[in-house]
Parts: structure tokens; sequence; C-alpha cells
């Protein structure tokens, strides 16, 4: 989808710069890209100046680099793209891009990532060869860490890219011992939550969550109204989930069998968690949000399958209640699960920590 | 103590960012001027140009005001005194900062607080009545809920502002279930926590964490060496302080009828929370911070006597352990004490989240 032109700069951007504007416009279209990266693409023309920004189509639909090649016509000549993944170079549902970008004059690209796809890869030295200047690595550990980061997980390891939400107090409660938790954070996090539902391809809960609460899961704006992509949901357990469960209905087309359309439902009934994750990566699902309930949440992180955390924390204080996670088992200091911070948000007094497993990554 | 001139820009300021560099004052001589408030003081000259900075000595030594005023000289001729508090306008042990200020030759006087202290308040009037141009309410909120907030509430209350400090995962744990809990933090955190701890009147634990971790509680730098000021060190609870406690030795006067000289030690030997308050007051500790264990700061929170929190949060996630809190006591969600964030910081990936009780703080 291109960036409207008015939403474009107007003075000349560094290769920095136009960067942060690709990461924007892949982030417009995440969550909708399965199981295509969601990537950003700016073409800078000849004075350096944004003529266009796009990303990525639903799969079908043009890459980020065809629509804002498109977009920009004859002004990309002598230009440069500026693409938060390495263009592709195989043939696949459309064109390689990096044919399309030699043809519409570009003399220079600037790229982000490396493309680890080893059928889509070679783009770069591809390109070199054609005379066009390549720059690559640029903010590629923001982009890594971010807004490809399930993609690039599910590339290295063909399963699911688990992000855990937690929400509670500063003592780590998301519920009081009598069970009540309404509201601990704030109406800005919990906006918040809804669009990043509206970004993922499923959010998972318990069985106890679904009997507790009879939570919807759908991803809505302010008012009420379902946001444009909808997750599919998904419960975990043993128990049955009762057949008026509003996680049943609600948005989008309810067919378990095309999830990728949106929405939809699936209750997965086990408990062995290796069983979970091989059931969510043959529904071809890439970036899953796991919601809790607590025990669900503890049976991931005791799986170690807990890939990054999005943790809202209240500036409060309970004392006693239920934790936001909860594995039950005996613990040395030793068993924590580390996560590397990539960000901080106050968002209206309450703070979100985000933060993702494993080493510093990005690879220019 | 005034600020080394070359630390002053040099470039003419605004009234906030003459008054953020008064804070900056303000906040070196924290924790070293009760029963004075930590003050700070620039003095711009004509062209308002910051010529002098200063903040409160110890008692018995010059208000900022004065120090400010000294450190200019001629150039306070024509120029403007910015003040976090208005300028006191009673002969105590010094003489009012109001007279000086007119002799000084000062035509504006710039205040954040009003002076809540009957016997020095009028300030501004009466330099309005000299013909001096009074504007107040400069940056009063975040002066009155930063480094005045303990102070304004002694002045209140007549009973110490209270800070609880945590330190723990995002589930909320302080430590494991095998009590390990070295090191949940990092190393920037720990940092910090010593530093404030040099800021504070005292510091307060309660047995539990003597008998478990024998704590020095001392305010060191990196090195070990001990930070110049040190708090009084206090331990709440019923059973004895071993005679070789590491709390009982350690730094400064060891006299416990002179805390206000820095350092010493008091056992305060009861669970009763009032006479605690009561005992603290009676020492004419100001900003006092408690630093657990859990149990005690259960008791503090409980009580309702947490005026402040400095939450340092590690992004991990344990999953069974200590939490950094601890009522012990059946809760619903409206039991929550709940704090205004007044700051977040990312400390090499913790996050330290500061919120106070209570409204927005600050008049003019
Ligand atoms: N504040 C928040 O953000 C938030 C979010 C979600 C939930 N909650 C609260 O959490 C409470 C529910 O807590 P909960 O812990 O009972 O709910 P839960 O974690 O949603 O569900 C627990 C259930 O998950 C199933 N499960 C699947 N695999 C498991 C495994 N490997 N190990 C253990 N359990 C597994 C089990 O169900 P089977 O017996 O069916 O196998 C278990 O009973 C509710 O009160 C809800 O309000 C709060
Ligand atoms: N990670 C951190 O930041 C941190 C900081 C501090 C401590 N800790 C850990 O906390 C653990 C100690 O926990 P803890 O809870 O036993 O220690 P604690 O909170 O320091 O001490 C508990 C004791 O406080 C006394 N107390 C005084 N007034 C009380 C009241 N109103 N209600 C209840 N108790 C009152 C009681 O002692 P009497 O029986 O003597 O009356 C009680 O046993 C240690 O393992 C330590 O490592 C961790």
């Amino acid at each position: 989808m291109p960036l409207h032109p008015d939403l474009l700069p107007t003075t000349p951007l560094s290769h920095d710069q136009a960067m942060r504007l690709a990461i924007a416009a892949a982030e417009r279209v995440r969550g909708t890209t399965r199981p295509n990266p969601p990537v950003g693409c700016v073409i800078l023309d000849a004075r350096g100046i944004a003529v266009a920004a796009a990303g990525t189509d639903p799969v079908g639909g043009p890459h980020a680099e065809a629509q804002a090649l498109a977009a920009a016509g004859e002004r990309a000549r002598g230009g440069t793209a500026v693409v938060t993944l390495e263009p592709c170079h195989h043939v696949g549902r459309t064109p390689p891009c990096t044919g399309a970008l030699v043809e519409a004059g570009i003399v220079e690209v600037v790229h982000g990532v490396a493309d680890p796809n080893p059928v889509a890869a070679g783009g770069a030295d591809w390109l070199v060869g054609r005379g066009v200047a390549v720059v690559g690595g640029v903010l590629a550990a923001d982009i890594a860490d971010g807004v490809l980061r399930p993609w690039l997980h599910w590339q290295a390891h063909r399963r699911p890219h688990i992000t855990l939400k937690t929400a509670g107090t500063v003592d780590g409660l998301a519920a009081a011992t009598d069970g009540s938790s309404q509201w601990i954070t704030g109406h800005l996090a919990r906006r918040r939550v809804h669009v990043d539902r509206s970004r993922r391809d499923a959010i998972i809960v318990g069985t106890g969550t679904v009997l507790a609460d009879d939570p919807r899961l759908t991803a809505r704006s302010g008012d009420g109204a379902l946001l444009p992509h909808q997750p599919l949901r998904v419960v975990v357990g043993r128990k049955a989930v009762p057949a008026d469960a509003a996680v049943r209905g609600g948005a989008g087309p309810a067919d378990p069998d095309t999830p990728e359309l949106g929405g939809g439902f699936r209750h997965i009934q086990t408990r062995d968690m290796d069983r979970v994750v091989d059931v969510l990566a043959d529904l071809g699902l890439i970036d899953v949000l796991v919601e809790g309930g607590p025990r669900l949440a503890g049976a991931f992180l005791a799986a170690g399958l807990v890939d990054a955390i999005e943790s809202y924390v209240a500036p409060g204080l309970l004392g006693a209640g239920t934790a936001v996670v909860d594995t039950g088992s005996a613990t040395t200091v030793a068993d924590i699960a580390r996560f590397r911070t990539t960000g901080v948000e106050n968002l209206g007094g309450d703070v979100l920590i985000r933060a993702v497993r494993g080493p510093v990554a990005g690879r220019g």
C-alpha cells in the first residue's frame, strides 16, 4: 500500500531518515502480508527527496518496491531506493524486484537486512553487477529486532515467533486474590493492545481465561468497531470451549481452514506445548501473541518458547494476587528468562517494555 | 554550593531553561540540606545569560540565592534570579533572601513553587512592593513532584516522605523460590540505587533482610568507595540485629544521636508502623527510602504509608519466587495503591519507573 504523498517529507533525507520512513511504511502493513515479509520501500529522487513510499501488499499483490516505483514514476530515474529488506531476486508470485529497480532507472539501493532466504537472496550482488550502488545494513538491527523479526524467525526456524503480552502492577500482579482485574492498566494501554492484536497472525489464550472472562479476542478501535485486520483466535487446553463462547464468533471469516483471510477460531486441545507449536506452524502462523492467562503463559515460558515480551506495567502495587506469569515450579535466579529491551514507552503513566530474546539481531 | 562557571551555558536562557538549570543545582545538594529544602538558584545577567548557579548549603550555610548572588557579583545588577522555591522572607539562621536580591540589583525574580511555610512566605509580595517583577509557578509541578517533594510533604504533614524502592522482574519477583536474587537487575540499575541512597536522609530495611543478606546499606560508588553523603541506616522489626551486623558499622559518624551528620544506625524494634513513622519524624528525617524486603515493604504499603515508588523492572520472567512486595492479605482490584508516573528511564535495558502518590502537585 503506497503512503499518501502528503505524508512524505519535502526536504532531502539521509539514508537513516529515509530508512525510518521505510520502516514506518512496513509497520503499516504488519500483520497483512503473510507469508511474505512486511517490507517498506521509499524512493528518493535524484535530489534525495522522497517521492514515494509503500509497504508490501497482501499475498499475490505487488511488493513494496514495485508499488513505490509505480507511485514514483519517472521521478525514480537517477534516484535511490531505500528498502527495509534486500530486494528479492527471484520470480515468485511477482517478478523480481531487482529487475524492476534497474528498469526504473534507480542508481542506488539502500537496504536494511540482508535476505536470509537462499531462493530470493543475491539481489544486492546482481544489482552491483548492473552498476547500481548498493549500501546494506542501514538500521539493520532495528529492523531485525522489530518489524521483520517474526518473519526472520520463521525463515530461520520454520516455527512461529511467539510474543508474550503481560499486563500487571509493578509487583507483577494481573489480578487481585478475589480474581478481580478490571482495570489495572489504563485506557491508552488497552487501546495499544487492540492495535497490536490487529498486527498479529494469531492471539492465543488458555481455556482458563476463556472460562473466566469469555473474551472476544478481536482487535477493536476505541469505539468498539472492528479494526480492518483480525487475527486468528486460538484457545489452548484440554477443557472444552463452550459452544456459545464469544471467542468462537466475532470478526472476519470464521472458517477455521482459511485463517489467513483474517479472523477465525481454533481450539488446540492439548497441554503439550510442542504440539501447540506444531499446529501453529502447520497453520502458517508467523507472528503470534500469547495474551495469557498466567498458567498458559507459564507453560510457554517453562518450555522456552517465549521469543519476545510486550509487558505493560501499571504504576501501582497490590501486595497479593495472581501473577502475570505462573510456572508453579521451583526456581533459582539462573532460571530467569532474560530479554533484551528494544523499547520503553510511557502510555499515560503505564509503561510498556518491549524486549526480545537472544543476541543483537540484524545482518547487512 | 555554587556550580563551576564552566558548567553554565553561554547563550541567553528562557525562563524554563534557566529553571531546569536551577533544578539541576538543587538536585546536586539533595540529601545534604535538612531541615532546609534543597533549593537551586540561577542568576541571569541583564542579557539573560546565566552568570551563576548554586544549591542550598548544609544547615547554617548560605541559601542558594545568597551563594548565586555572591558568585554573580556586579553581573547580577539589572538581572533575573531564577529560583526553584519562592525566596524566603524571614530571618532564620541566615538573613532573608528577598532583601539580598533587591540589594544585589535583581529586577526580576522567577520562581517555581510558592513557599508553603507561613513564616518564610510572602517573599513574592514583598518583592513586588519593591518594584521587582515576579513570575511564579515556572515548572512548579516538576519541582513539587521531584526535588522538593519530600520537603513539601514534611511541611504539610510533619512526617517523613517515604519512597519504596522495588527491584524485580516483569513478573514482580525479587528472588527465586530458593531465595537467590543476585543479580536480577544490571549494574547500571545497582549503581543508580547507590547514588539514590546518597541523596536520602535514611535507608530502611526489615530484620528479615538484615538476617538474610547482612547488607551494609551504605552509598558507594562503582569502585566500592563511600559516596560523600551517607544516609542513616534503619532496621525495623522485633528481632535483634546481630552485634556484628554490617549495617551497624560502616560509614560516617556512627553516633545514633547525630544522624543528621550523615551515616549512623538505628534499630526501630517494633512492627507497629505508626510507631516507626513517629520515630523517623522525631529524628527529623524528611526523605527516607524503604529498600525492602517484601514483608516490610508490604507493611508500609498496607498502612498506606508509601508516598512514592522507585521501581526497577528487569526485562526478564521467572515464573515463581518471592514478590517485590508481599502484604499476605486478601485483595480486590480496588485495593491497588496507584501512583502517578513522573519518570521512566531505560538503565541499560532495566526500566526505572518513578511515580508518586496523589494529585498533580505544585502551586505557583
Ligand atoms: N490481566 C490480564 O492481562 C489477563 C490476561 C489473561 C487472563 N487473565 C486472567 O487469568 C485468569 C485465568 O488464569 P488461568 O491461569 O486459569 O488461565 P489460562 O492460563 O488462560 O488457562 C490455564 C489453562 O491453560 C491450559 N493449558 C494448556 N497447556 C497448558 C500447560 N502446558 N500447562 C498448564 N496449563 C495449560 C490448561 O487448561 P486445561 O485444563 O483445559 O488443559 C489450564 O487450566 C482469569 O481470571 C483471567 O482474568 C488476565
Ligand atoms: N531484591 C531486592 O531488591 C531485595 C531487597 C531487600 C530484600 N530482599 C530479599 O528479601 C528477603 C527477606 O524478606 P523478608 O520479607 O523476610 O524481609 P524484610 O521485609 O526485610 O523483613 C521482614 C521482617 O520485617 C519485620 N517487620 C517489621 N514491621 C513489620 C510489619 N508491620 N509486618 C511484618 N513484618 C514487619 C518483621 O521482623 P520481626 O520478626 O523482627 O518483627 C519481619 O519478619 C531476603 O532474601 C532478601 O534478599 C531483596
